[in-house]
């Protein structure tokens, strides 16, 4: 079979690297262009990127020439965007424009009425708004988002509380990690022996994308779940996994034995279908007192699950727990890589596959 | 002037070396006896303490001999108390029945209907609860306790509050230091690169005494505040200075305004009695968007304040904001030593100080 | 074919867990008894071990009941002993005098006249030794050691340069990890924002363990490396890996460049005879001009390599470089694998294997 | 007795932060321009520089506005440097030039053979140097500077033995804390569980300024002391404070007994004129067996000495131990600064006082 050649934007930064861990020896990908900044074009991908992961850069790849992010010279149909803020908004449109379906973790158009925000566990059915899309830009391409770091996972936890019980208040607190500011990101004398509970714009992102994850897609329209959602973001000094304590309140109380039978039993289309990132199980509940725990267990189902524990009364709201996910991986890029391969699985990607076939094959 | 002789139980351990430095050179109390566990009974100060503080012990100190915590032995009639909690509710019953005054920071009779729980800017109409427990044990002595380090800088942040406006819930999450856990407290391998969201006991006692220390006095009894509070508490890897995020509702809710000028304003008997260790400012509120920070703000007013900052509304209860404060000094030590002044200037120490001069004199 | 089944002796401490992880679904080998202190006998291991690894117990060795480390108790022919000092010499010998043979991390027996110190890659001829330990037991029994987890990575990393060029002096400042000191091991306040210059015991280790490896096996005899060393030793805040500056002064200096080939192109008997646990390249040299670095160089060879850098001139010996090793795998337990791999392959466990098949099989 | 008006440049760095607090409410200077890079300029100090220090900037230098660094617009007679290297050199030659005296931690002009690289306890005769600065530049002014944070402590830990033994080799490997790489400086995602054993230049300026500090001042020339020294540098998880460890070789190795004697006696010129910033003992020698350590340690003496501790033999070179001294001050901004409270007590000054006299009066 041939695979579907993909590019990656943004692809000397910490996100982007774990595109290329992620999509190097793809079942259905094929890493076919790197892109990356100015300062970094025309160089071998291998000097370009300050590689922090432990383990070495696939070879084939460092040897790669790093491209421009410019949809005149990134020829892959299907493209993994980690573009900066600043300047994802209007490239990801031009790519969209050109016929390429964008799998984007940037944030400028997630609250874009016409993209769908999808975590495939919890709305793939807001797929639907790319049709608006293709039609708006006259052209095959369209952007689909995932969330920010903070909210797949909170979204990801409260997903089968809300789809079986109905939820209408969240308090969370987060504990994020360095690698969610970027690299280089936090200077080490601002976070050792140190928290911040401040970071730019995060508070914001966690209470709407919530909502819009846990929305209902009808009529073209997704109208945001009714849930008030209030967000404490604070950094802390841990490498990777964002932790979040969470209070929440249902529109009835259900016992917390049917809590933890919901994120025992939840499964999504991504289990259903079997999609290669897919972790088995999405909600882990753990009985221990003291769990999860970042460090112990971020990388639980290859950073793609996100882990609860500490379920009990709230004095305030219904129920608190805790929850933990790895916020480069699910949180970020392994999300943008399992959204296409939800599209792939869907056969949204299917007259992509045969243009590009020709392209590579 | 003739000093107050003071006997610290508990003296080698973090608490005790925080209160040997806060009692050296003190105003009104000398340090007579330092008495500590078995091991160290009998050694020198100085060889028994694997002392913790970036500065030397003062020599005198260093070269007194370690007594055993037993009221036969130590004579003083002021004891600060940094018994472990396992032996501390038996032997502080011990102290006061022979006739000592127990300031303590042990968490055994924190809750006892006849014990005064009290920060002195926030509840010093409690300490009427001494005169009920010099009855029960037939002597002048009693206990007198502070509570636990997070719940102190808690009910100081929302003292404020509570006393102008009423508040009716409170949803808290803690971040605390590893100095909070004593020593050796905390494995490094447990908290280097990691948050663990559990410490045992604390979110109870934050719950409980927060509505104890805001509650009324009235008729030897103290009846709780009708505040609904509810905790998360988690270790990280700082050395002191614990951090909270916290969410209000009030029974009627004022502008942000109003509020930062109560935290702003707000002054107590330490601050009218002049007390030696009272800081200027007992709440201080910064207007800064990334503050207060543990390493930045913790020893502000000698670290015996509560730092505010991040006011804003909160999309499920009325306000949010961000509290944090020195834990070993306003959260154990300082204000163990601050409950002692307390009780010096309102002339409950008086006949202590007469019979205490036969002995030292 | 049946494996050999084996025993781990201080099954729940750090180094114990390691040699879990190594030995489950080893090619060779089969955990047949879990033995450790008092307090976890009679538990299942899953309850005894506070498990600090980033992935789950394999399930049927956390249902496994501990047994005791007592050499009536355990059957297993070969043992694998992660026993703490106090107590591993006198049990090694009580388990060799059974018969058993015994890999051992421990540190009592290292410096024995007749006990193998092995690094597999180094001197493989030092097994010899093991026929005195037999007739001196009478049994078919012995005790084999790895070294000292910085001693490991610095007799690996000379080895190459002593073999070719000859060695005379060499000095070495560690900068070792906190795995190091085992669970609780350092607690956290004397680590974070620190760096302690003292290790009770390792410079020694460093300095005579390094010539026994280094030293030259000959009619029953193990004549010590005619190298000076010198250790400096130091804990700093990393969870994992050593990391090490050496100066060295050789008979005759050779140049940079044959230097480099050295690491390069050494190769030992584990290598030859594919040993499960044997790195391909057992001293990996990186150009770079910041390299190795601990968390990105740790796992390279799956820890089980030394990682060199950084060789430049020295103004005082004749040159200097750096040198990083994973402590707990080929520092710890993966040493003490590789080494009773070393035996398998060998075919020094061959009787053992047969009597073994009748206890297991 | 009137003050003598000073200029910072490069006051918003961390190292001109410094300057700030040791030259607020200095005895003989006051702080009368404060100048930074353009993006400052025109700021108030307060709003320009991101304050790092656990302590309130004081209130009348926040006002101040930032000047450029440019020698027609600073106009005070004595100039602190806190200037990044790239543009160090030329600025301080201009200053210089209009007559400023320059007492710089910037490293360019170290090694000038006319530039008096100086420790005010170890080489105060080389201040001579000055006078063909001025010649040069045809007017009062000169540099002066002071060393690299991790040499400064070498040089002064080594200047008590080769005064008296006379010192011939030297291999040190430091630990160097963050705050040596400025601000932002190191990523916190390069640093935490992780040791970089590359600090770029930092080892050639360990070699060289070492045998400057401690060479011999004759005729106008300074003859480098005829001692080889290696140096390894690393960078570690510390917030502030230089460990290292270092070997010696004597040309006649004295008794570890005198060696002591040496560092405990060891006083220079800023004891005898008591300096305001003098360090009652600039070598304090400890005699625990894990002391020096970072956290302990660097605060002692207001971090104006240097601490050295575990004295033993050297199995290659005679001796060895460890030593730690506090970055930005003794090693960077306390350093620049005593050495101008050199120039003022020697008299150095004293035109530039009455010069400025008229300006500040």
């Amino acid at each position: 079979m041939n695979k579907i050649p993909v590019a990656i934007l943004g692809a000397t930064g910490l996100v982007g690297q774990r595109f290329i861990t992620l999509l190097h020896n793809h079942l259905w990908f094929e890493i076919a262009e790197l892109a990356a900044s100015d300062n970094s074009v025309g160089k071998k991908y291998g000097d370009a990127a300050k590689w922090q992961l432990p383990f070495e850069i696939p070879e084939s790849l460092a040897e790669m020439t790093v491209l421009p992010c410019d949809p005149e010279r990134v020829q892959a149909p299907l493209v993994f965007s980690a573009l900066p803020t600043d300047i994802a908004g209007e490239l990801e449109v031009a790519f969209a424009k050109r016929g390429a379906i964008v799998s984007s973790n940037a944030s400028p158009h997630r609250m874009d009425a016409d993209v769908p925000l999808v975590i495939p566990e919890v709305n793939p059915e807001h797929l639907a708004l790319a049709e608006i899309q293709k039609q708006k830009y006259a052209s095959d391409g369209f952007i689909i988002c995932n969330g920010n770091c903070t909210t797949i996972h909170l979204a990801l936890g409260l997903a089968p509380l809300h789809k079986r019980f109905g939820l209408k208040k969240v308090i969370v607190t987060s504990m994020q990690a360095l690698s969610g500011a970027g690299y280089p990101g936090v200077p080490s004398l601002d976070i050792i022996d140190n928290v911040v509970p401040y970071i730019g714009g995060e508070e914001e992102k966690v209470e709407i994308e919530t909502v819009k994850f846990l929305g209902e897609y009808k009529n073209g329209v997704v109208a945001f779940a009714p849930i008030r959602v209030s967000a404490h973001c604070n950094r802390v000094a841990t490498r990777d996994g964002h932790l979040e304590t969470v209070s929440v309140e249902f529109a009835d109380k259900p016992s917390a034995g049917d809590i933890i039978a919901a994120f025992d039993e939840f499964r999504g289309l991504p289990q259903e279908l079997n999609l290669p990132l897919a972790p088995n199980r999405p909600t882990v509940y753990r009985r221990e007192k003291d769990r999860p725990q970042v460090k112990l267990d971020r990388d639980v189902e290859k950073g793609m699950a996100t882990i609860i524990g500490r379920l009990r009364e709230c004095n305030v709201l219904d129920y608190k727990f805790v929850l933990l996910g790895h916020n480069t991986l699910r949180g970020a890029a392994g999300a943008t890589v399992l959204n296409a391969e939800l599209l792939y699985a869907q056969g949204l990607l299917n007259n992509v596959g045969q243009s590009v076939r020709q392209i590579v094959g």
